[in-house]
């Protein structure tokens, strides 16, 4: 083994938590010791930073949670890292403990801190995209993301038993903050009858429209999926808009929520995880900087963190025209 | 084979639905079909049977169900047959279709309808308890009920892991209507900090002295399972009133809604709602009428149906206390 | 608090492991701790007794446990408990930490095992019945039965499509060593065309009676549950059997194998083990000895060891006769 | 809409069902009827096509299909279509129902059958990439690929709760076939020490020092992962010799089987299914003949029918070398 320059890595998950952060710590823990180098686990995202919540981790620290939702490092959305005075601290930290690099595991507000963090007092950091709202440039997807797909699809589908037993219309609200990527999959996924997100300007006239075409074809119940973000109004609005329009439908209202953040990850986050927290590390090691570490087409490669949070994926136009031809 | 008095069964789902419905139909075609009986499907409930929505059933109408949620035989709550008239076109129905007797499938408001019709035109009936809520007297359990246990378990093991790795308190509403049963083992299941149930006087009191010993044994998360009937206040209110007290605390809600009625079936509710369909038929071909086929300990019983509706089980006081025990 | 003769409880888990074990510790050592007893925690059953390899356990050692499978004490079968050295050696460590009192979470070796180190040595025991298999006497149902039972079931539903596809006949081992409860439920929950188990007689004439039938009905696929303890053979057996009398038939074999002793412990199994280990150290605490805890008719019982390893539940015959009945 | 060549669309499954046939089934007749064009379902794979078990398909006849396993239009492996009578027949069949175009859902069995056929009789065909194994050239990943992972994964996580409880080393064996892709994936996913597959040479030696690495580190159970197509023997074989060289060891065998072929599809094989479905049917309407549907780097694309069957998806090394450190 070469002589690194670094010699102590610290991890830290920070915003939202996504199935699979586990596994990325996993990986960052057990790479970093294979190639001889220091790990600590900071505990509850920069504000364990701040605080110097900051433990030793082993290969045995992180025995037996690659199949384990939610991250034993905990998560924080830190107020006090948005100062100065906070990220001064948190370097502090940084010097007494020794630590040389920082990988950073959370969405566009974590490597906003981590981006920031880097500028100001030069610690080597690199970004690793864990969320499930699959909105981070520079990666096919996000760990997390395909697990929320598969949770919500389940849930989708246990509704649909019910919608289909009663002729009713359910309102299903998916999560994704502003990107419709959860709610146009799971809706593919499921038959719904139509996807409302917000990368698409949508009307009540062409959901309408949409119920008719349904209704002309037999189909008594029906299944819309709404992103969180949709700029036509939230499942409520477009519930009581729906009533109005159509008094005798029977409808529902369901949001999703919480459960799509947890649970057990899927193999392909398993495996994302994994790789990208091997990335990590081994970019480091390279001396790479201000980074974040995605998969593309089966490839790990990396971008640059403010091109991460800047830019974004776009969603597939065809995938929305296949799912009007197929729900009908 | 002797010579029954019956020629012709049919059988309806009504109601809300519940997973094992469809494994409950099977169980009472074939065994109509065994024993050399005819038997029909009635579509939507009473509504089918006001209707003539009614269709003859072999033993390969029902292949490839046992494992599916919902009903095939749709369901719905029938305002027509609250009335005289709706319940004479019933009777009509039977008559013009030579129906001897029915299998009811569903809860208490299906089992009223039932009873009702029953002493009005005497055609033969038997009640099927099949409902998530378990608030039937006369079964241990109900059909449904162990899936929506287990779909309920599984979502807030999930919003358990997001509750951990942010130290949040979640205030989780699950169904049962005026019954406690789900909340209180999925709540244990869990290891819910505390569980609110209609059967219990709860107040807000209690439940930040909950919180207090949580925090003070070192407990940072929290989940407080609800019912839907509570009568302290729902999920909104109860978080709202938390905040006050606790303005520091990270509050969030999640309603789980109509996913708790579909899904596959368990296999205790699999096996429970072969048992009932069986029992149903080989009841009505013994002559009982006006009853409710039940599992007791293991054993196949008919109770009065006026009793199933009437009477209740009651919530084990016991569970309570070990949930409060075992929560700390 | 009364003022309670034992003062240190130590638990132990032994034999195959069962989802639920987990359950059950945390109940034993929280109810321990409400009652202001110690608790300690032997690992790897009746070895860590002798060995020593004993821990004391507080309510924070058991947290976030309750949704695991497996075994956090672990478990083993113990060659040196079956000798009388290792017994007063076990003794001695008793005696060594203070321990008053023995909570032994297994199948009916491990209550053997218990039994005798009581009667020799005075140590007070109580039993819970933990095993997949269901074959304790003196509880209606046993920790991790209902979720064995729902590992096969999902297992063969899987097997199932497969099979349908290809128009295949499938031979399926499951667990449960000398009881066929796993086979009879999980074969009634999947449609299974015969299901042959240890309680009864079975012959290869009527296994292919009901092939025969089920051609003449338009069944084109089958599966057949088998109890690994089936004395007609085993799947290969049968296999090869069947092969000869139907050279055209395409069969296939499935062990379900270890599978069925994991994974998370389903709602109704954590309730009962929590139930279990509640009532094993209350049952302590009232004095109970050499007795074994468990649930019958929704009510905790007690039953003597012996009687819980000598006596058997038996297999419900209905269950056989309706399994018949609807796989047609 | 132009006026297509193509009227009518036949569209049959073969070889080894795959979770996920379904949903392209779904979108091929949904596709094809929102074009205009008739679409017709082959039962039996190219069975049917001889013997002409062919149906009329319209939208409703998918309804509620995009979550089931196997295949509705059945599936099998033709001794028949290997014939050039049999294949001329298959042709005949074509002519009298006026079959203008094939979609061929299947592996590369399939698509060489499917092959031989286009440049035998003329008929316009395209093949859609249905397999666990992802073995076919031409798509970064095949339908029912990520549903047998995610099959695999679960069963492996299930195992592991019992080896960790138990101490035991488990030879699991995962198909795949002549490709270790499910192995590799699955192994990284659950953590296995040790993943053999058929594209890396192995050794006892090597597995053997796996094993002390691990013993050396306090690793006490384990988990080896094994290709049905390693070369280095099977499960029982590595077994047995692992037996005789640690005779101390507690070792197992898992064959997990077909369970990996059933079960509801993953979101990801959905939605795949969906895209590859839809981009069959306006590939043919495009003119594209003798080809396969894949999609590579999220974009749909078309691989000359040759090339998918010889050419293979290489393992990617990388992964091998993260399992070995992360396993650690």
């Amino acid at each position: 083994m070469t002589d690194y320059k670094i010699k102590k890595i610290a991890v830290l998950t920070s915003g939202g938590d996504a199935p699979g952060m586990n596994a990325a710590i996993r990986a960052v823990v057990r790479t970093s010791n294979y190639f001889g180098l220091e790990c600590y686990g900071i505990r509850e995202g920069f504000n364990g930073l701040i605080d110097g919540n900051i433990t030793k981790m082993g290969p045995r620290s992180v025995s037996n949670i690659i199949n384990l939702g939610g991250t034993i490092l905990r998560s924080a959305r830190s107020e006090d890292f948005r100062t100065e005075e906070g990220r001064k601290k948190a370097f502090e930290q940084c010097q007494s403990n020794g630590i040389d690099a920082l990988v950073c595991i959370g969405g566009d507000g974590t490597f906003t801190g981590a981006k920031i963090f880097n500028e100001e007092f030069g610690i080597q950091t690199i970004g690793v995209p864990g969320t499930i709202d699959n909105d981070i440039f520079g990666t096919d997807t996000t760990i997390g993301y395909d697990t929320a797909l598969n949770t919500a699809m389940d849930a989708i589908d246990k509704i649909r038993d019910t919608a289909t037993s009663h002729n009713r219309i359910f309102f299903v609200e998916v999560m994704g903050r502003d990107a419709g990527f959860i709610a146009l999959n799971s809706g593919i996924a499921t038959g719904a009858v139509d996807i409302l997100i917000p990368e698409q300007k949508d009307s009540m006239e062409e959901l309408f429209d949409t119920f008719d075409k349904a209704a002309k074809r037999g189909k008594n119940s029906s299944v819309v999926v709404v992103a969180e973000g949709e700029k036509l109004g939230n499942v409520y609005d477009l519930s009581e808009q729906t009533k109005k329009k159509y008094p005798n439908y029977d409808i529902r209202i369901a949001v999703l929520g919480h459960i799509q953040r947890g649970g057990s990850p899927s193999c392909a986050d398993r495996v994302l995880a994994s790789r990208l927290g091997y990335g990590a590390v081994t970019g480091l090691m390279e001396g790479r900087n201000n980074v974040m570490a995605g998969m593309r087409s089966n490839k790990l490669v990396f971008t640059p963190i403010e091109e991460a949070i800047k830019k974004h994926n776009t969603i597939n136009k065809d995938l929305l025209k296949i799912s009007e031809i197929l729900a009908l």
